[in-house]
Formats: C-alpha cells, sequence, structure tokens
C-alpha cells in the first residue's frame, strides 16, 4: 500500500539526508573543541529542520485521511484523526 | 455555523479558565517574590495547558475536515487541511 | 530574600497581565464560535508570550546564578545550575 | 581553550551517533514506505533526542560561566549569560 507521502518521497528524503548532514556536522563541530553556544544553534537548526520534515509528513497524512473519507468505505477515518492528533501531541512534547 | 470544537465548547471554555486561573496564580508568585524555578516550573505547567487545548481543537477541527469531505461538497478540504497544518506548524514554533 | 527578577518584576507582572488577558480572549472567542484555526493563531501567540516570560525569568535566575557565584560564598551554585537545567528541560518538553 | 562541555566530549558524542542513527532510520522507513505515524512517532523521538544533547550542552556551559565568574577575572561573564539566554531562546522556537 502507498501511503500520503509517497509522491514527495523524493523530497522527505532529501530533507531527511540534510539533517543528517547537519548531524554530521554537529559531530565535527564537537570533535574540533568547537565554542558551546555555536553548536547549541545548529542543534536548534537541526530540531528546526527535523520539526519541517514532520509538518510535511503531516500534510500529506492529513490529506490523504480527508481524500480517504470521501471514498465510500470511510471506515476508520475517524480513527485515523485520532491517530494524527496524537502524532501531533507528541510532536509539541518533542 | 457551528464549528467543530462546538459540542465541546465547556470542555474548551473550562480549560481555559483553567489556564487563566494558573496565569493569575503566576502574577501572585511574582507579587510575593516566589522562587524563580518554582515560577518557572509553573510557566511549565501553564505552557502545557495552553498547549492541551490547542490539540484538543485541532483534533476537533481535523475530524470536521474529514467528515466535510465525505459530503457531497468537498470543495476546499485540501485548502482546509493546507490551513491546519499551517495552525500545526505555528504551535510547533511557539 | 530578593530572587533576580525582582528588579524586573514590573516588567514580569506586566507581560503575566497581557497573557492572562491573551487567555481571557481566547475564552470570548470560543463563545462567540468563531473559527477554530483563529482560536489556534492565537493560542500560539499566547504559548509564545508565555514562553518569553521564561526566558526573561530564566536569564535573571542566571545573572544572579554568576553573580552570585563571584561572591565570597559560592556554595550551591553548582547545585543552582543543575536546577536552572532542570527548568529549561521542562520548558522544552512543555 | 577548551569549553564546558570537553569533559564529556565522548558522552556527546556518543549521543549525536545515536541522532544521526535515527535519523539515517527515519530514511529507511520513507524508503520502505512505512506507515506515516510511525514515521512520525519516530521524528519524536529523534527531535526529543537532539532536544537532550541541547540540554547537556547547556548545563555544562551554564556550570562553566559560574566557575569563570568565581574567577578573578570575570569580565564577560553577564555577556555569557545573555548569549546562553539568546542559546535557550531558539531552542524553544525550534
Amino acid at each position: 500500500m502507498k501511503y500520503g507521502y509517497h509522491e514527495h518521497k523524493d523530497d522527505v528524503l532529501a530533507r531527511l539526508r540534510r539533517v543528517e548532514g547537519q548531524v554530521r556536522g554537529l559531530q565535527r563541530m564537537v570533535e574540533r573543541d568547537e565554542y558551546c553556544i555555536d553548536i547549541l544553534t545548529q542543534v536548534a537548526a537541526a530540531s528546526k529542520a527535523l520539526q519541517s520534515v514532520a509538518v510535511r509528513l503531516l500534510d500529506e497524512h492529513l490529506r490523504h485521511c480527508v481524500t480517504a473519507a470521501a471514498a465510500p468505505d470511510q471506515e476508520g477515518s475517524q480513527a485515523k484523526v485520532e491517530e494524527a492528533t496524537r502524532a501531533i501531541e507528541r510532536l509539541l512534547r518533542s
């Protein structure tokens, strides 16, 4: 089965690769004993990039929910919203 | 027109009143020169309570989107998802 | 005893009163059945305002820690940093 | 010069390597078309791990500030607190 983000898989993967690069960059900064505040600034940037991947995935997921709800068999679409809300809650706490 | 949270208006209002009480409690703590870290702990609690109001409203809103999408006239439901995603994004940045 | 935020008490109180006003505004929006996304935008604004009170208090607290550490009796200043870090952690999770 | 996190460099590096592993795991999940909500749960976990690196770095940094302030030459320690507060603010917004 294909999920909502399928069409944008390349974009999501590209973003995740960039986050991976940022996290490797952070390791180099620590290895080179760079200044703590500069490292923290980069942690905030990586964290922001990761959250934007989440927002992208959520957007696709919600579109998919809505499209699925419009189909004859909409069983489970309320459960899907419930699930999405829990995911948003976890992100807000992370 | 009635929006998604209409049925749970009383619950949402009760939560908001509780947050208002927490914020007033914070003012009293500051007036009485209470310890900074204790005040910060209460700020975190009020902030958490406010986020949980947001999650509640989002949940109702998304259910409403999905229900609306299942109706014959689903025009604008993708725009509604877009709008919801932006709202989630603002919450994650707040 | 006077804590770090003492000199800026009026500013902190003014900010908290503004947050209280925002939370009361939210209650009015819900009572008038305003649009969910508009309410969420205001929740994000109130949440941001609350976080900025926290940042203000933390700033004063940390200055106080540093000043106290420079004094002859610096006992407990490491414990104070520990405490501040836990407070920051709670804010990041809220 | 050695910064505050120097003694705990290995711990910070180990945490960052773990986050890198989590981000690579996310890429595999997307490549295998895994379920969006499961991916979001992992994004929240990676984001939490990254924030805990930040908290660790901040803790070391603040200890360092306090220790430096206790030294005869405490010039710039208030500026350091200012800088730390800005870093905390960026993390809260990320």
